[in-house]
């Protein structure tokens, strides 16, 4: 993937940028030692890296509009940091860029259980904010797989949803309010503890925006009180297809899971030797799991076994025991770190919908033989949000290129079914060249003159979501106008 | 409220500017004599009138395209208009602009089953969008109190609501894509049949924008499988506080009715005269209503009922049939139309936490004794969605000016404790001389700029959301720097 060349004038005046960063903060939040800074010079998308000028770990709101407001004189784009766990690229740095890291920034700063809400900075992790309310029985609902260690930020920044999605929404149905700063240091609060406020509803165009717009360091974010209990079935198959043709018939039969994850033969074996699933011998598993009351949790398996039986499964077994269950889901949980023990992947995040899955399953496979390269598909099947897994060698010369481009011919299949090309990873620099596969230049004009009024200069989050030619073009019409 | 003076420029090439329109438009779809305007010179805000320049009626987007185009090169002022059921002004017109109505874009373009979503033309009423999936066993889930009338347009302009949105959402939570004609006539397409494209996420600014930024054409929807079953249950306290904290006690309990309605004595007695519903007399009353299986609804109603019985009510009536459900909700949705009955009356939408609900009724009662009006509370307890009804005689001279100053104190009441001014009416005219209540001029500031993005030279549904001074301010601003 092509980065943009480095601002030489930038380079250059690295030592005045961070004595003037110095000026605003404490010694040791100002990274820039070249060996230091090697630390930022990737994130989850590991086949991209670049060490950024430097790095910065702002502790308040009002240091992050500092650290803007000097980056914004002085011209210096400026990458936003949440934990580093994206697998877009959507925190890769590039040469002549600030890295804002937002670690520091982790406090719980309001827990209203009246209300149902919860504020934090926004570095704070996601699962600790689940934990910070486990207490009262309460929990926040989107689960990314990293929800170990992602953060807040980078879930606002990506939209990110999770396993648990399909009946709780992604972020932005969980998200109340943001306290963000802009590009030069303003600080703004948009939405807040309650519904929809009036006038221009700019929380929803942030949420997703994968920091083009400004820099979050508060989130208000909706809990809600734990179900009563929780219940996954597992159905296996002997064929893909069907097994997408049951997620399908479930989906429009109206049952509502919390959760429908999929994996294949190569997903299941591997994750199965891994995490000792006890998964059976076939070609493709789904995880059904329903919530609620223990009335609730029957009716709905029992809705949901008689659809999968419909469709001939090898297997059909209802989880007994709160270790079965367990088990059930470790599998999943760690499919991403099975593969990676076996090879090098490239993990994609298209969405299509739910009634082309057995198309779109049919036409990886055809992909997959034609490239050469495997693939191994776990995925959020509930709400078509596929996780294609290219397997591929590192150290083989021409393999990763080779990946990239079934990666876009995916990619382009899921817009073609009528999806679109990211779920929850956002675009990132892995898929910003193909934005014009889903958007009319017309539709994207639009976006551009957003991305113009909240960073008129173009200096946040570079070489992402829009493809390089369009933010290069752009930025220079931006500097020649000043 | 103050309405802008008209521009004597553009009253005085009103000629010009129908000529021009009708070249695009059948005769009859241009309505601009004198008497036939006058159909279009309020919405459901009655108090205020004002006939337009002119009123077009388009039949397809790209008429709405031509329209918007004339109408931008003669810098002459739109207004949209779904069915004109806006309860805060949104499609007021001003002297000088032209009423732009999408009532003849009623079609159904699309239904897939599978994916479950439908794609109509903005004109089509709420209830027939539920209308023409009704046979497969689907619906549309927002629905407004005025949903046999109103348009899907006004239903995204406004982000509406209804009685069964606290499990459902509002319209920004069923809504998928739209195709939106921008002011110069580009018509652009924002998100689709699928889950959160990449790029900004331009949908959620346009839903409840308030036809600032666009004339929405078509719109994707959401719909839903019926749920099994619904039952309701009427719980009457002696106290309206009590009352509010019972509601509290459901939401943080974590059930999730699909909605849960309030009524005071006043609404209570009005509305069962006029329905015929066999309320109960007391203080306050309750719908609560639980959808799903019969094990379900049995278990959640039960413990709604156990909650309810710790406040001591004076009735707690289960339904025991389709009738007596039917009888228990035809009073709550006849109650604005039985209070139209016996007095003149202004409708209040502020939204407040529910936690805060017992106070901010108490508070809306020592108003009413202060400022001599008579109040009504019949509103969406369970997302804190109040509708204060202020009863006065728009006969008697100054009774209107002291009933919205009433309902001004009332809604900086709601933003005081945490809520806002509007949460499913929009801002309109009604409020949008307290936009400065909620927002801080940094935070208006963001949308302003974003406005001025969408509609350049500030045409775009004239006088509302915004301070009639900022907007001529505006206006102002960018007509001097053409």
């Amino acid at each position: 993937m092509e980065m943009p060349k480095p601002s030489a004038d930038i380079l250059a005046k690295k030592d005045h940028v961070v004595s003037r960063l110095l000026e605003v903060l404490p010694k040791d939040a100002v990274i820039h030692a070249e060996e230091e800074t090697r630390a930022y010079e990737c994130d989850a998308l590991t086949a991209y890296k670049c060490p950024p000028l430097a790095a910065v770990l702002p502790a308040s709101t009002d240091e992050v509009s500092a650290v803007l407001r000097i980056c914004f004189e002085e011209g210096v784009p400026v990458v936003p940091r949440g934990s580093g766990t994206s697998l877009a690229g959507g925190a890769l740095p590039t040469a002549d860029s600030v890295i804002l890291g937002v670690a520091k920034l982790n406090e719980v700063l309001e827990t209203n259980y009246d209300d149902r809400y919860i504020r934090v900075q926004s570095g704070r992790t996601n699962l600790s904010v689940s934990g910070a309310v486990e207490e009262e029985e309460f929990f926040y609902a989107p689960d990314p797989s990293s929800q170990l260690a992602c953060a807040i930020s980078g879930n606002v920044a990506m939209n990110s949803g999770g396993a648990h999605c399909l009946k709780y929404g992604v972020t932005t149905n969980n998200l109340l309010g943001v306290t963000m700063v802009l590009m030069d240091g303003t600080i703004v609060e948009l939405g807040g503890a309650h519904l929809d406020a009036g006038g221009l509803d700019l929380l929803g165009v942030v949420c997703g925006s994968e920091g083009q717009l400004g820099v979050v360091t508060e989130a208000t974010l909706r809990i809600l009180r734990k179900p009563e209990g929780a219940r996954p079935v597992l159905i296996g198959f002997n064929d893909n297809e069907i097994a997408g043709a049951c997620v399908a018939e479930i989906i429009k039969e109206g049952v509502l899971p919390v959760a429908i994850e999929f994996m294949d033969r190569l997903c299941i074996e591997t994750t199965d030797k891994f995490a000792n699933a006890g998964y059976p011998d076939c070609e493709a598993l789904l995880i059904v799991e329903v919530e609620g009351s223990d009335a609730e949790i029957d009716f709905q398996l029992g809705k949901i076994m008689e659809i999968a039986r419909k469709y001939d499964p090898v297997e059909l077994r209802e989880s007994k025991s709160a270790s079965e269950s367990a088990a059930i889901w470790k599998g999943r949980k760690s499919a991403f770190g099975a593969i990676g023990q076996i090879s090098d992947y490239m993990c994609l995040d298209g969405t299509i919908p739910v009634s082309s899955l057995p198309f779109v399953l049919k036409r990886i496979a055809e992909l997959s033989e034609q490239y050469g390269l495997e693939v191994g598909n776990v995925f959020h099947a509930g709400d078509g949000n596929m996780h294609p897994l290219i397997l591929y060698n590192a150290n083989k010369p021409g393999d990763l290129e080779l990946c990239e481009a079934m990666g876009a011919d995916i990619l382009r299949l899921c817009v073609e079914v009528g999806g679109c090309l990211t779920g929850e990873h956002g675009v990132g620099i892995e898929k910003r060249d193909l934005m014009f596969s889903q958007f009319d230049p017309q539709d994207m004009e639009v976006q551009l003159l957003v991305k113009d009024v909240f960073d008129p200069r173009w200096l946040l989050n570079p070489a992402k979501v829009f493809p390089l030619s369009v933010t290069e073009n752009r930025r220079a019409l931006a500097m020649a106008a000043e």
